[in-house]
């Protein structure tokens, strides 16, 4: 039997990044190509207590279906929360649980764009937006961004020139892979262009509240009075990735065309990892805990930069995160990006080369993204040094 | 702002069910209109034990970001059972994990089908796949069943009639609404129907193992001798749904791309959980379980019947189920539907009215699903009488 694919799957292929992945089963591997959270950051004792409780207390609604929209607790605890904190959230907007921040991602695509609309991006960006966006047959669209800014005046352009934009992806605070924040005139200016050009923002935060140095910038949504912002967060860097448990803020419209979508695709998220997320927000201190997190980023990330002082070439440039994951190299020229992934694989450390986060898959980089959080402190600097010398080799 | 939806959510409406899932909230109310699992089937106990294991034995695993396909392990637990058990894949065949059998069936149809595609479906059939179809733009086009059976010439016809049509959907066994299981004859002679013109099968089998009485009709994926069906299964109702842990056995280079296509839907399913399916699979006695579960579902399948039988106007024809979670009710000509639902509520009991599971959602109907597996057994009888007072009323 021969089979043929949707052609929006059809060129889809599974992202370098899922490929290297396959590559970190090898335990001697200095995983500096990851995502994750780190190890430290999850806090078992507690998830343990809670579970512990719920299956006491609540057993059957922890394991029965549950409603589409997510946990009412879990929805009125975040919805309570964000706005306390960031001012996310008006009057027009509601919260429902997703089953991570990618679906919230992709369930937007879904139901604002046709096959054939495009999606404006931060180029370069994460893979599993771009590939999100691909499979639901969108066109996905550029604009430059230089350490966290995009230029309004080209994103003006950008939108000039694609009268089927729809929507406007970004990743403003710590942006994966860049590891940059997005400043707040920037933001401003942005978010006046959108809602004058009618096209809406899906602000992407997994990794917001994981500042460990300088001054909060606010998100797009939290001056959102227009109704424009589509916001995409998550449990996954602040207490599990692994339970798949994330949220969208956004007008209640068009929540709820993400919820028939939803629907569809998985019915609800989970619903007992949903309550010990509701627990744990409101029995345990939520708050300190991700400032635990912060202190272990602050930690694995100044390992990180300062083996970077030490031991890169001068001529390799990197940015120097106030917050999340990761960290953004930029080789001189003259040196092939592939010759280093190879030669950093030889010696058993895994990066990911920049091209795997190009909206134009085709078009080269001189960048690769490094992950700090995943990696234990004792493979950061020996993994630097090593990486150092595979650059020096090619 | 003003919001303008992608073409094939715009006129997705939330499914009839949930609406009037949205009244079960009203604990007075006889759920008739439900397809939950009974909360006797959830071992409690058992599940709380498995999971106190993972939180001591292998947290981090549990909780971290983990792989698309599913924790091999209970991949391999799942294909080695299916094989074993019911004759399921072949060594072109995979097994993944999903998020539930719906996920698989959204899957399948958003890798095989471009937009105008057209998906075969029995008429009436499950509400949640046809939105799945639609939500993909897909359009669903029935061939009429009478009891689990559909005549092989209307479907040959109807693939004429469709020259777009890539995929014939299928729940033969304990149908949802229909409750009937369909003859082994029809499955071959609609298996060589698909073969001959290429169209790939997708078999929808939550319920399979639900059986209580008769004798088991062997799966369409069990003679799947060519590669042309994608079976899709769950944990739902044999162990939990709120879990959302399902499976799907398909030919390698179909579920490559289904990988691709839940990557970005969900990244994985709940990790967790998996390993609590993996760990009662090899450490409890899920045979066993299920058994039990069988008891439970005779017991009040008999309740239901026995009610019918004793209250009902004989004009009312219902089916007689052997195995899965629904009873599949016939007015007699001059009794509108409509009215029985509405002067069944006014009596606190809730039916599912047969138009929710119509491929052409315009079209009439006389049919009404009953679920026996939510109500308790004393609701039961006492909902079934209240129902036939309905009915005589209207």
């Amino acid at each position: 039997m021969e089979y043929t694919f949707s052609a929006k799957l059809q060129n889809l292929k599974p992202s370098a990044i899922r490929e290297i992945f396959k590559s970190l089963s090898d335990p001697s591997i200095i995983a500096f190509a990851a995502g994750n959270p780190s190890p430290e950051s999850f806090p078992v004792e507690e998830l343990a207590a809670i579970s512990a409780q719920i299956y006491k207390e609540n057993p059957i609604s922890a394991l029965q279906y549950s409603i589409t929209e997510g946990y009412p607790p879990l929805r009125n605890a975040i919805a309570e929360r964000i706005k306390r904190k960031f001012n996310i959230g008006r009057d027009f907007d509601t919260t429902i649980v997703v089953s991570g921040g990618t679906q919230g991602i992709e369930l937007a695509a879904k139901v604002l764009c046709n096959e054939g609309d495009a999606v404006i991006c931060e180029d370069p960006t994460f893979i599993g937006a771009l590939n999100s966006f691909r499979s639901n047959g969108i066109e996905v669209v550029g604009v430059p961004s230089d350490g966290g800014v995009i230029d309004p005046e080209k994103l003006e352009r950008v939108i000039a020139a694609t009268p089927r934009a729809k929507m406007l992806y970004l990743i403003p605070t710590f942006h994966n892979p860049m590891g940059t924040t997005m400043p707040m005139s920037t933001r401003r200016a942005i978010y006046d262009i959108c809602r004058r050009h009618k096209i809406l923002i899906l602000e992407d935060n997994p990794y917001g509240e994981l500042r460990f140095a300088g001054e909060d910038v606010p998100t797009l949504k939290s001056i959102d009075d227009d109704g424009i912002v589509i916001y995409c967060s998550s449990f996954s860097k602040i207490l599990s990735a692994g339970i798949r448990v994330g949220y969208v803020c956004a007008p209640e419209p068009v929540i709820q065309k993400m919820v028939v979508a939803k629907q569809v695709e998985d019915v609800h998220t989970n619903i007992f990892f949903q309550m010990v997320c509701y627990r744990y927000m409101t029995e345990y201190d939520l708050d300190g805990h991700i400032k635990s997190i912060c202190d272990i980023y602050r930690r694995k990330s100044s390992l990180m930069l300062n083996a970077l002082d030490e031991y890169m070439p001068k001529s390799v440039k990197f940015t120097r995160p106030q917050g999340g994951l990761f960290v953004w190299c930029t080789l001189p020229d003259g040196i092939e990006l592939d010759k280093v992934v190879k030669a950093a694989l030889e010696r058993k450390v895994a990066i990911v080369p920049g091209t795997a986060f190009n909206c134009d898959t085709s078009k080269p980089s001189k960048c690769f993204r490094l992950n700090y959080s995943t990696p234990t402190d004792e493979q950061i600097p020996e993994g630097v040094r090593l990486l150092a010398d595979a650059i020096r080799s090619v």
